[in-house]
């Protein structure tokens, strides 16, 4: 088997050691006789798969009992629509920071939600069209205070550009973290919510993994239905209805591989992997990086040819894919190239990438 | 490998060849160098997966260009949800039959979704706590004229009853076939709305699959939050974010496996797998169908021992599971046995079951 270098944004490259796992496990998984996929959510053994990748997951954030961590469908985009929903009360107030397209699709739907309650939302920062892309400056952020809720992205997947200090709020801060969580050391219990869509760094795509503190879920709002109140995977520890099965197995497995490899480790790594595509962007004119330097992703690293010559740009993607190297086109929304390098994105491909980012300069310099 | 026989009422069991072609794949899918858990929703290889599976189901339904074919996570449950927030307009009505357990969670929905815009709730028919467990007879449902949609329920899991024919009502006929879609003959053409969660006789948990009206989903309230509007996904073709990419490649395997086997020999299949134990049931006052018999469910297969003996239930369900019958013990809310025998099931384990059942009253009765 030839293994693609897969620099997709999501769904992303998986652990080969959880893939492999999986498929030795898929038909008859331990000797129970049925596939994971098969399992009553009711039974002992999915209970014990359940229950281990919640304990790992809080165990490699740190978490304490105050916190729960819930498996909730419809990706980050459902929490979109779940936290205004929960959190902004008829006549309150809600802020929030508009930092690049994800965090900007939040705000959209805070509004809404804002729209139908007489509500109101505060735009924290606006430097979502800035180019080069980048996140606020400590001086740039302008939060409301009394806001119900906080809410930003850490990571711009499109952007390729990350909060490398989070700032302080007057309140509940609750973070985005679709596509840079337990990529790099951080303080999860600076914030009072988190949640990632599970597709980049955490799982198979269909779900995030939501972490709330028990005391901001409880006080969402109980009018709601029943499926879109956080007090309801709270309180059901994600078994009120079927949960995705399949997808919180190989979230643990994943998170599983994590452990084994060393969070420390891991961080490492990731930032290792990412130098060596900036160092080649910063050794030319040749390329131009899309964010500013003190914001850039080690997660989602996008630059341009000079001169934004999308003609090279696309013979570049073409060429790099022959070469085995898939999906380093930049979004559809802005072009240029990204190369998505979350954590079971494998040294190798970032040294595939590097070398032949050189002869392609070579060739077409 | 020892293969149990797996009553779960879901999720359930899936057909092995299935199960086998994605061990086979699970890695390296067709050589492409990836999982399709990898794999980009954006890319070639996954938007294959994707239009096939659509495109099979709807052959499978009889359903034309008239229809939009939706994946929406949250399982039926998130659809309890959607239903009203989309279609129950402020100060306007809305038809529920309560049939049961299921029908009821969709009622309690529509009622919490009633009460926040000031809307009416009517219920078209309540049987749910009747026992025996049945569905209303032609003459029992009331329903009222000019509501916004009647929502019904075509097989109740728990109770183990299902409509053998459905009601005329007077505006847009909305039905939750979690349990028993494509599983018999059935006109899908009379509704303007069905829906299944995956895991019964569609693939794993972790979606819904939403067959829709394109004319219906665009009469939709177009100012709740975007992931809850059913336009969303009928607009985007189930793209507008990541989609279960993972469950939608299962479920598309699942549906060819349901053309090849042929839908006809499938719903006889099933016919006869149901007859066989609802034989042995009224064969001998030693069990006792807790289903009406004209309503009895071909894929939740629900009885009794003899004066509802728990401790000899508990019995017949503990030695079945050491003869490898797994979960057999009806719902928690009801009690019982429950032989769940959806499309996958293997007449072998029916087989299994029945010669046991005949065995188990020689020992105990």
């Amino acid at each position: 088997m030839s293994r693609a270098y897969n620099f997709s944004a999501g769904p992303a490259v998986l652990p080969l050691e959880v893939l492999q796992d999986a498929q030795k496990d898929l038909v008859d998984y331990k000797g129970c006789g049925m596939s994971v996929m098969e399992m009553s959510h009711r039974g002992k053994d999915y209970d014990a798969i359940h229950q281990e990748a919640i304990a790992t997951f809080k165990e490699l954030c740190g978490l304490g009992d105050d916190w729960a961590v819930c498996f909730i469908q419809g990706g980050a985009s459902m929490q979109f629509a779940m936290i205004p929903m929960n959190f902004l009360p008829k006549g309150g107030a809600a802020d929030y920071a508009k930092q690049g397209t994800w965090s900007g699709k939040a705000l959209k739907e805070g509004q809404k939600v804002a729209a139908l309650r007489g509500a109101t939302v505060n735009v924290a920062c606006d430097c979502a069209k800035d180019i080069p892309t980048r996140m606020p400056k400590a001086d740039e952020w302008k939060w409301a205070a009394g806001s119900a809720y906080y809410h930003l992205c850490s990571n711009e997947t499109i952007a390729g550009a990350e909060i490398k200090d989070f700032p302080k709020v007057g309140g509940p801060l609750i973070c985005d973290m679709s596509s840079d969580i337990l990529s790099c050391e951080r303080d999860y219990n600076q914030f009072d919510m988190f949640y990632a869509g599970a597709q980049k760094n955490l799982g198979p795509s269909g779900m995030a993994v939501v972490a709330i503190r028990k005391e901001l879920a409880a006080k969402g709002d109980d009018k709601i239905p029943t499926m879109l109140q956080y007090r309801t995977y709270v309180d059901e520890n994600s078994l009120f209805n079927t949960p995705p099965t399949w997808g919180i197995y190989i979230f643990g497995e994943t998170m599983k591989w994590v452990k084994k490899m060393g969070k420390e480790n891991l961080f490492k790594l990731n930032a290792e992997k990412a130098k060596k595509i900036y160092d080649v962007i910063d050794g030319s004119d040749f390329w131009t990086g899309t964010a500013l330097p003190e914001f850039r992703s080690n997660m989602n690293v996008t630059w341009r040819i000079h001169g934004n010559n999308e003609e090279l740009e696309k013979k570049f993607i073409d060429e790099a894919k022959k070469l085995g190297m898939s999906s380093l086109k930049g979004h559809r929304s802005v072009g240029g190239i990204r190369a998505s390098i979350y954590n079971a994105f494998p040294m190798e491909g970032v040294d595939a990438l590097v070398s032949f980012m050189k002869d392609f300069e070579k060739a077409n310099g």
